[in-house]
């Protein structure tokens, strides 16, 4: 691992005292940011620096010439207020928060880990002023700001910034007009207009035609100027204090990956064959070191021109992280690849997309039957009311996101198509609580509770390559009911071994690992893992934890779990989501209903409160759902009576 | 009640095989189904006319000039497709559907009665093509039907008609720039501009500004005419049939109540002294009678001008209903009271409506503190994120619209709230299964499994006025909590009785009604209602029902619960909810946790499957909710072993 270097607050101290021309300190600031953001970033293993550069010359001028919060103070009442709305180029915020010794440089340098910052904003980060990551809600989270503000007669302005791609997003237009007829005046919005989505052009995802055009028909005061000049910068927001009777929009033209060649958009994207690459996660070490040295060099020929000494580095100490070993195995790959297999034997199946496909993995489906694959942007709505649309019309719709989005996001219109009776996929994406790193507005653990109440529905999560694809074949062929396919997203901590012979069967599990001191349901890579070094441990204490995997997360066949249950008078769910909602309801259910609770104690290991944000092993051990954890609290479970 | 006449079958015919001029027979079936939607509104006893009146004109000309639908059939692959958007104007095409034989008459008479037709769209009726009554999801599932028949090689137009204030829902943007974006060209979006919300203005409430405007910069080909005049209605289609590379929107200025001058915008607003009378409901026998009479008066004169008879009109025989007898409490009107009441106290208490003030009863409020009522529009992701910012800046949003749309359309936005630990109180208006005539869109059974996965977040349902006033007294008062509150709408079938000195404690339930048999959890008043009905009929049976309201939904006190089911073998609860998610799963949670299982039965009294709709009565039984059925399935059940 490279060294990683930190410009100090001193240096910022000291560039904000010398003498020299606004802009120049400005754009000086703002790429000492950029180096301590690639640092944090990079030191984090994770996070978005293309956003995150783009951003970054708006929000140092809003924080070092336009805002009077760091001067109030980020506490006081008549403070004015920044946040993003799309939240991932939150690590620049970071930067420059920390720049002004707001954000203490140990939180700083614990990007994505437990006592740190999140990966997208969260309120508890001292300056972070509100919640986002899940895209298209800051305007209106502005706007009830700024009402505040006007109603208790607080000063200060609201600044809000979004993403182009997501301006997809449904919700901002429900704001951009009530924020008219309300005479939300004291709004300002930046658009981050940096052409590129998660990782393809917003041309391509889902064009946004003459935003201009667009604005001003929502009625709003729309500016236009390039987002990396800070003059122009300037004249617009002077130009914005004029303006008292309409909220105001600023479309600030931006690069994404600014300030790094060979991160700039469009080079970047030609270099990645028409993909961009620096959306997300950490450079690698020779990336890394080349983008630093660009940085801090050109910082370096500045204070040079300037006359002032070059730039005085601090060395981070390195992270002292155990190994936390991880298999090859995604099941997500599996998932993509009988997804192309399926799409082959049956051609009503339809794909559809909103800005995921390379984490979905969608592509190679995408490739394959480009006519049955439906880019829908960063519309989770639009796409599950138009899969609807298309199961009317006898096409079979796989619907693809995160599972934060789609179970929540567009809750109502699955209820809807459901309500249809037609048969609908939908897959959620980055189910459960790890990765962690990305903090709650990623980690999705209510979405079995979201689904769960729909009749007729099933909901399967798959713990391998081998029963994702029988899940997802038995979702397509196996069924007439529409269906939840729940999965992970990283890589499974171990390959899960299922039987040679394994068929997956509607309403049963499979046993993993012997026992028979206590029965354990768990289900998915991540908590199987967990499950199976509880019964590592325990066995060492001559204590039998049987671990069944249970992928069948709202049908349980009766007679199988009779058989199951029967030598046991302890029983336990552990569960990737929240306590209320997810298998262990479910379980419980049949038991009681079958007679089966009799002598017996029933308990589950579920994420309690509100997900940790930190790496997989400080988060599982948060929750106290590690193996070793979970096989603690079994072992002081173990005298409980009935 | 008066007598009500059908336009039978034969006169449509009759009216269609006469030598006339094309525009003279299309107004004469247009006022024909105006007539046959005002009879069915009236005998079903609620119904919007007033949309459904300013639609009709449109809906005439499709089904009668310009779509192939009645002429292939409505099952051909290759007809052309209508439904609505807003759906609420659907007992309009259902006069139109049975004009044209789609629709049997008895169906077509039964107007939201179990085995007729559904208040909203629902496709299991003849000639209805898509699910719709929540509003804004319309042009996605077009998009969808245009894509599936491009993709299938079918033939067909869609048309979808959206209403105005439907165009303040965020969902119409996503579809808007990705049916652009998607080519999808084959389709016609038909706005019925009536200018009237529920009872407002749309300029009063959220005001759409310079609607060609905005749908000219998102790309489409936008007409605008008299939705009235069918020779300009002809134009505009005829030029969308030019149009071949954009999909199409007309603005189509209507009148909302044309067509019975005291229903008419402007003249009926004024007469409501501002706000409009005719939205939903069914019109007194007065009115009724004025109403018919000009409708037909009008069509007979047509008839005699040119030359035919007039109106042959059947009999329709009264429908026998038993009495349902219900009381005068409305816990709605002791919530909007209470709101007032603590407005009064807490001046940093905000009220937002999302254009449902006057069925949430809001309009005390509104009146008393303007400052602090904020009117959203239909836009409730907009709404609740924008309470989110209002709390994160310091006051305290009373969040309101109908269960089925707060708790799913914008459950993430409440999701991100709570992850930023404010406090707001949800009020879920119109929960539950009834009243059921408004069909799935409006019946809201999942609200709380999709609240109750939310850390630290209460779920209350109060069962009168008393238990109503102290529950929001509670919410605002008497946590630190989120909380959701549950309201039932309609008027309470009984008024429930609490005892003189009833306090509401955390966590606990009261006793309704004394029995030793078996106790039954139940909350709200209408599933009270029927438990204490049940009580009555295993009364008479030597059967002693103890009858317990349960107001708290994810909350309860195991002291409590282990006295109250002590004596107890057999426990029940009556859900107002599916079965998954609701009171019945939280209290197994305790009472397993609790161990207090052993030698118990547990057996959930809840909605299966998808709600019907009809009358209440109607329903209920259906359901097997009604009193004597939950009498006779606990009397069966009373020999049931555990």
């Amino acid at each position: 691992m490279v060294q990683i270097m930190l410009i100090p607050l001193e240096e910022f101290r000291r560039v904000c005292q010398a003498a020299m021309d606004k802009y120049d300190r400005l754009a000086l600031l703002a790429d000492m940011c950029r180096a301590n953001t690639l640092a944090s970033v990079k030191r984090a293993g994770s996070g978005h620096l293309g956003s995150s550069f783009s951003s970054l010359d708006i929000v140092t001028l809003l924080y070092y010439s336009e805002m009077n919060t760091a001067e109030l103070g980020i506490e006081h009442p008549d403070r004015d207020i920044y946040f993003s709305s799309k939240g991932h180029d939150v690590p620049g915020l970071y930067a420059v928060l920390f720049s002004l010794g707001i954000l203490p440089k140990e939180q700083f340098l614990s990007l994505r880990r437990l006592g740190g910052t999140y990966g997208h904003p969260d309120v508890s980060t001292p300056g972070i002023e509100a919640n986002s990551g899940s895209l298209g809600m800051g305007l209106s989270k502005a706007k009830g700001m700024a009402f505040a503000k006007r109603l208790r007669g607080h000063g200060g302005r609201i600044f809000v910034m979004t993403g182009d791609g997501e301006l997809q997003e449904g919700q901002i237009y429900e704001a951009l007009q009530s924020a008219v007829h309300q005479r939300i005046t004291n709004l300002h919005v930046i658009v981050d207009h940096n052409k590129v989505q998660s990782d393809k052009p917003v041309k391509e995802i889902i064009d946004l035609g003459d935003l201009e055009a667009r604005f001003r028909a929502f009625g709003w005061h729309v500016a236009r100027c390039n987002g990396h000049d800070f003059r122009q910068l300037d004249r617009v927001l002077a130009e914005f204090r004029e303006v008292t009777d309409k909220p105001k929009i600023l479309i600030a033209d931006t690069i994404k990956g600014r300030g790094v060649s060979f991160m700039e958009h469009p080079a970047a994207l030609q270099a990645g064959g028409g993909l961009y690459r620096w959306h997300a996660g950490a450079p690698d070490d020779e990336s890394f070191t080349r983008a630093y040295a660009e940085i801090t060099s050109r910082i370096n020929e500045t204070l040079r021109r300037l006359g002032l000494s070059s730039l005085r580095l601090e060395e981070v100490p390195p992270e002292e992280t155990g190994p936390s070993g991880v298999s090859r195995e995604y099941v997500a790959d599996a998932f993509g690849e009988a997804l192309v297999e399926l799409g082959a034997e049956r051609e009503e199946l339809v794909v559809l997309d909103a800005d995921l496909a390379a984490d979905c993995r969608l592509r190679a489906f995408e490739e394959k039957f480009p006519e049955r694959f439906i880019e829908n942007g960063i519309a989770e709505q639009d796409m599950v009311t138009m899969a609807g649309g298309l199961a009317l019309q006898g096409l079979l719709p796989v619907v693809n996101t995160f599972a934060a989005f789609l179970a929540a996001r567009a809750n109502e219109q699955i209820y809807t198509n459901a309500c249809e009776r037609t048969k609908i996929i939908y897959v959620c994406h980055y189910a459960g609580l790890i990765p962690a790193g990305p903090g709650q507005s990623h980690q999705s653990l209510r979405d079995i509770s979201l689904f769960a109440a729909l009749p007729h529905l099933e909901i399967l999560q798959p713990c391998n390559a081998v029963e994702t694809r029988q899940a997802l074949r038995y979702c397509v062929n196996g069924t007439g009911n529409s269906t939840m396919l729940r999965l992970v997203i990283g890589p499974s901590p171990r390959r899960i071994e299922l039987p040679e012979d394994y068929q997956l069967t509607p309403g049963r599990g499979v046993v993993l690992a012997e026992g028979c001191d206590a029965l354990l349901f768990a289900y998915g890579p991540v908590m199987l893992h967990e499950a199976l070094l509880a019964h590592e441990l325990l066995a060492q204490r001559d204590f039998g934890l049987r671990v069944v995997n249970m992928p069948w997360l709202n049908r349980v066949d009766g007679h199988w779990l009779a058989e199951v249950v029967a030598p046991f008078q302890v029983l336990y769910v552990l569960e990737d989501h929240a306590p209320v909602g997810g298998l262990g309801d479910h379980l419980l259910n049949v038991l009681v209903d079958n007679g089966l609770m009799e002598g017996r104690r029933f308990r589950k290991f579920a994420v309690e409160g509100y997900a940790a944000c930190g790496t997989p092993p400080q988060v599982l051990r948060y929750h106290g759902l590690d193996g070793a954890s979970l096989a603690e609290r079994m072992w002081r479970d173990r005298g409980g009576q009935i």
